[in-house]
């Protein structure tokens, strides 16, 4: 079997992994030194063997001398639950490595160099795209130490979020509103300030237009200072909320990642969204712009430390969308800006 | 000739007439009663003979005796620099009158009731759709005494038309501000609040990218109370500006209909939008949306007198155009409004 056909039935292996946590989906193939497949395995998640000895553990002791081990992610030179598998896969006695993704992670990467120094031949990059989609969101938070973070709000078209005495049901439409929920059930955690738990007690649960819960729910996380009552409706949400300050968004977004969390959906208020705004730490904006103008003090947008046009907050428009009656504008920060 | 047929050759002769100013586009054609052309006339403009005078003013006195007037509008009622047409038509002893549209004129309507009394066999609505849409502009200003009016401006997708230090040059790229010079010479007049003059010194010209003039300028119209100093770049216009107050909109928007002003593009400040949006003087909104966010304190609208969200000014969205990286979001408001 050649190196791309054993790295995309790798990639098949990948994917019974599961989608979500701390840990990446890794498949791996063992292959003979004729490239007959010897072995096959994949990660279950965190606490469980890696791709690699999932695969080893499969084959007699001395069965894998000389063969080539294929796997969707540079084995790991790290000791964590489980031993580095660079040093599984050179004790195992394995001629050649083949991956498709550098590993970016802080302490697991220089597999590939551990194995290079223990006299293994190593191949980087084969079906480099395809495994990347299928580490997607964990590569991202992988790389970046953080989520992916997409800040969304609702506002009407002269940027407001509610009127003057802070009504703003509803600003939007059902189809948007559908469009929200759906979105939220896609991203593993949901974040909102203080300020809106108090103001409008949300549930931060992801529901189908009927009411009922989407199989995926959000884990809740609250941004802020202020305790929340134990009456909260965040309270009984199916996944325990996240409490974190706030005061320091990176750090608070580096500990996200820790907890297995790769996607954020910052719902607002306007505090929050002006403050990861500002911080540079958004990736993608939302922005649900209902057809309707209400003027007055109540806005969608805070204070983003913006002093003159030259340092605006510059976006790239990904798409436009109609949802009903309201207008979906999705954009990406300009890399300029900090991202 | 049927009546169809005459109203579509009056319609063309319509169309020579003058396309702005106080008076509409109107077309007559005189048929005998068996059908032959036997004239055809046109308005020229204010101060000069309207269609059916000038048709009948082709002719031998006597020959309209009998005849069929065909013409796009409702013969008027009115001496104004010129006699009333129904009086002209009754005295040629024209038979029959055929219109397309109903006189919707303060002073001149009555015209097909006079006829009528004179004993005149009178036929209305003939090819009226095409007629309206001939007679456009003039026929909204006269229904509504007061121009159409649209409500421009530009601003990021948070509603910001300035930085905190109001700059706002360019908020919205090259191909925004093409699209705006277009709509400016297509517009009878453009209008701005005096704090607009104060801060930007526009000078209210629709020009090419190249910085050439269009041959069709709108007339500029200043509102506001504080006198604008005669350097300003609005002074060197091809036309004299005018001035008005404010305090009244809907007096002073009748005030620009009497002047042969159809259609109005405000194009700021926010207090002008503003005033504008909340005495429901709106008929179109356009809203430039550059792909950016400012944050901050200066709004591309202020208030709007709207206290809760019931009372939002709700809009039916007609359009969404990418404009380079910009968007144009065009919208009407919706006919609960006050419109």
């Amino acid at each position: 079997m050649a190196d791309a056909s054993a790295m995309r039935r790798a990639l098949e292996l990948a994917m019974r992994g599961p989608a979500t946590g701390v840990n990446p989906r890794v498949g791996c193939v063992i292959l003979s030194p004729h490239g007959d497949v010897l072995a096959e395995g994949w990660h279950r998640g965190a606490g469980t063997a890696h791709a690699e000895v999932d695969a080893l553990s499969r084959l007699a002791p001395g069965a894998a001398e000389g063969a080539t081990a294929v796997v969707t992610l540079e084995p790991c030179n790290h000791t964590g639950r489980t031993g580095p598998c660079a040093e599984a896969l050179i004790q195992a006695g394995v001629a050649r490595v083949v991956y498709a993704v550098a590993d970016p992670g802080d302490h697991s990467a220089g597999g590939a160099d551990r194995l290079r120094a223990a006299g293994v031949e190593v191949t980087a990059g084969v079906l480099a795209d395809e495994a990347e989609a299928v580490l997607d969101d964990w590569l991202f938070a992988a790389r970046h130490r953080r989520p992916h973070v997409t800040v969304k709000w609702a506002s009407t078209l002269d940027g407001r979020a509610a009127a003057a005495d802070g009504t703003s049901q509803w600003i939007t439409g059902p189809a948007a509103r559908a469009d929200v929920h759906r979105r939220r059930a896609a991203a593993d955690a949901i974040a909102v300030g203080t300020g809106t738990v108090f103001a409008d007690d949300p549930a931060l649960t992801a529901r189908t237009p009927a009411g009922e819960f989407f199989d995926a729910q959000p884990v809740p996380v609250v941004f802020g200072r202020r305790p929340v009552p134990a009456e909260a409706a965040v309270s009984r949400h199916p996944h325990a909320p996240v409490f974190l300050e706030g005061a320091d968004l990176a750090a608070d977004l580096h500990e996200l990642q820790r907890r297995g969390i790769r996607s954020l959906f910052v719902e607002g208020g306007p505090t929050l969204a002006s403050a990861f705004l500002a911080a540079g730490l958004v990736d993608e904006v939302l922005v649900y712009l209902a057809p309707a103008l209400l003027g007055g003090p109540r806005l969608a947008l805070g204070d983003l430390g913006v002093a003159t046009i030259a340092d605006a907050v510059r976006l790239e428009l990904a798409a436009v969308e109609r949802l009903g009656d309201d207008l979906l504008v999705i954009a990406h920060p300009r890399p300029t800006e900090g991202n």
